[in-house]
Parts: C-alpha cells; sequence; structure tokens
C-alpha cells in the first residue's frame, strides 16, 4: 500500500486538474475584476464608468463562487491561483488598455474567451464542478454593450477599425501564448484540458484554434477587420 | 398660479433635496467603488485584496440602487450627481493612502461615516425612500475586518498608531471641509438635512458634531489616538 496503484493515481491526478482549473479561472476572474474597475476609470461619461464596473463586478462574484468551491473541496485558493499569477499578470501587464476604447475592446474580447473557455471545459468536470462553471458562463454576455459603442467609434472615425482590428488580435495573441506557457507548464491542468490522456495534447491546440475561431467572429460582430 | 404659494413651495423643495440626497449618496458610493478596488491592489495578500474588493462591490450595489431610485422619481441620475463631482473627487484627491494600512484605514473609517450619516438622514425621507437607505445601511459593517488588521499592525509596531491616528484625523477634517462646502453650496439638500427650515442651519452643525463623535469612537477601536 505505500506505493499508489495504477487505478488510484488517476483519479487522485483528475482532481489535481479539477483544483487547477479552478484556481485558474478563479484568479482569472479576480484579476479582471481589478483591470476592468481600473479601465472603467478611462470612460468620460458615468453611464459608460458604471456599465464597465458592472461587469468588473460580476467578475468579483465568480472569483468568490470559485474561491468557496476550492475551499469546499478541501483545497487552500491561494495555493490553488498561485501558479497561474505570473501568466495572468504578464497577459494584464502586456494588454494594458491606452484608452477607453481599447479598454472597451478587451472587456469585450476577453469576456468573449472566458465565456468560450467555460464552455469547453464545462463537459470535462463532474456535475458538481460543472454546474458552478455553467453559473460562471450564464453571466456572460454584459459585453454586449460594447459593440454598438465600438462601432459608434467607427462610424464617427473609420480610420478607428484598423487601431482597434491591431490591438484585439495583439490580444488574442497574448492570451494563447499565456495560455500555451500555462498548458506547457500544469501537466494535472492539461491532462484534463485533454480528456484525461497525456497522447491526446494535441486535443488542447484544437482547443486553442476553436477559441481562435471564435475570436474571429466576435471581431466581425465590433466591425473589426481581423 | 403664477407665483407658487407657500404651501406648494415646500414639498417641491422637499422633493429637489431628496434628490440631492439621493444623488450625493449615489456618487459617493460610485466613487467609493472606483477607490476601494484600487486600494486594494496595495494589499500583498490575496486574502486582503479579496476583503477590500467585497466591500468595493458592495459600493457597487449601493451605487445601483440609488441610481436606480433616482430614475424611479422621474430625475436624471447623472443630473442629480453632478452637484458632488468635484467635492467628493477633492476629498479622494487629497486623502489618497500611500500604502495598505492607509488604504485600511480610509475604509473603515469612510464605511464608518457613511453609515452614521445614512442613520442620520433615513429618518427625513419619505417611507420609500427611507427603505432605499435603510438596506444601503444594512450592508455595512464589512470594513470590521480591518479592526484586527489594523491592531495587528501597531502590535509589531507600535510607532504605526501614531502615523495611522494622524492619517485618520485628516481623513475627518477633510470630509467634514467637503461636507460643508456642499451644505452652503446646496440650499435644497441644506434644508432637507435641517429637518425642513432654513431657519434650522445650526443642525447640520450639530450633525457634523455627532459624526466626530462617532468618528472618535471607531477610532479608539482600532486602537489609535484621536
Amino acid at each position: 500500500m505505500t506505493e499508489a496503484g495504477q487505478g488510484s493515481a488517476a483519479p487522485e491526478q483528475a482532481s489535481e486538474g479539477v483544483i487547477e482549473l479552478l484556481g485558474l479561472v478563479a484568479y482569472a476572474s479576480l484579476v479582471a475584476f481589478f483591470r476592468l474597475a481600473e479601465d472603467a476609470s478611462l470612460a468620460e461619461s458615468l453611464a459608460d464608468k458604471a456599465d464597465l464596473a458592472r461587469m468588473a463586478v460580476t467578475e468579483f462574484g465568480h472569483f468568490e463562487l470559485l474561491r468557496d468551491r476550492i475551499t469546499e473541496l478541501g483545497a487552500d485558493p491561494q495555493q490553488a491561483m498561485a501558479p497561474f499569477v505570473e501568466p495572468i499578470d504578464a497577459f494584464h501587464a502586456r494588454t494594458d488598455p491606452s484608452d477607453w476604447l481599447e479598454g472597451l475592446v478587451k472587456a469585450y474580447v476577453g469576456d468573449g474567451i472566458a465565456a468560450d473557455f467555460y464552455r469547453i471545459t464545462a463537459h470535462l468536470l463532474d456535475p458538481q464542478n460543472q454546474a458552478i462553471v455553467l453559473s460562471v458562463l450564464a453571466d456572460s454576455g454584459e459585453s454586449e454593450f460594447a459593440i454598438t459603442r465600438v462601432r459608434e467609434a467607427i462610424a464617427a472615425d473609420p480610420a478607428v477599425a484598423g487601431r482597434l482590428g491591431l490591438w484585439a488580435r495583439r490580444l488574442m495573441g497574448e492570451a494563447l501564448s499565456q495560455a500555451q506557457r500555462v498548458a506547457a507548464e500544469r501537466e494535472a491542468l492539461a491532462r484534463l484540458l485533454a480528456g484525461g490522456s497525456p497522447a491526446q495534447l494535441g486535443e488542447i491546440g484544437r482547443m486553442f484554434a476553436g477559441l481562435t475561431d471564435a475570436h474571429a467572429e466576435r471581431m466581425a460582430q465590433l466591425g473589426l477587420a481581423e
């Protein structure tokens, strides 16, 4: 009994992957709260500020839900989030919006990528954890107001479309770059995302490709060239 | 009928005062959200960050409640908040915390002053508006965690008490200074706060004195000299 058999090791690894997934999403939500609140201050009107602040508040609710779930599963939230602090902070440091429109596009793009990611990962989880992730997913869509604002800005000044298109491509590139780093470094998480088998790591590449396709559709909705 | 009689002017003025009071509290809540979120980033641990962020989120809930109430009353929230943008922004510009402990004391002191103010003003309102202000009041108390943290910091380094004591006094001084400016500039609001009569403007001074007494009690709870 000192050596764990194949049969008992597998569920332990799966559980480690689940804690990592919850830690990743929890930290991403906490940082999204801070960044959206900060980016909201770039807005000129109180109504615009309030719209982005509302998204920030929703992200904080996700963080609390996921933090409490991690605690329920007997893990320490701070430890579960720790591996993702550096890549997620790096993503935000490299994608600091320089004006309100860039902040708006980042909120919309980020919200969209997160929703796609939740949709993909939900079915990899057991029913209880799946319910948590789906309830987080249900809140997305608050960024729809961004579509109108970005389209209005492009109508007023068509040159804006090129600049914001480049910005959105950079956002997606930085997100994928950090995601690839996380997938390479966190074996248990990568295994979970690949459907439980290390032989299926190519699955992660296919997942990233799916996220990129969905991103291209969102760019079209904003009226930006992909 | 071209000249409003004494009898019909009074309720109109009262209603203007109510809109001003709601606008004041709405804008104060919105700014508290942004400032608390910003100050939370000064915390080193994720748990500390989350505690202050939770207070920020609660403030945003207050803002939404008050904004919607102003709209229900047929007024424009942006216009109702406008007279208070300058004094409230000035208060925050003059009281920008330089470290986590100053941010913590500001959160605790600010939460306390706000709760006292809600308690005093609630009875000046009609039942429906009173219910809104009391529901905002019910949320206060989230800053209690600050007491433990500040006392721990003082235990670890007694010199901290003097510095934070001065800081808390400055916070209260700046708050009173801006409040006095608002009371002098907004006649309808001052009249409401004085119980409906311009002859009772001395009431406002007594209200400020009451806020200062309560502040002194909170300083003692934090372990700070007043």
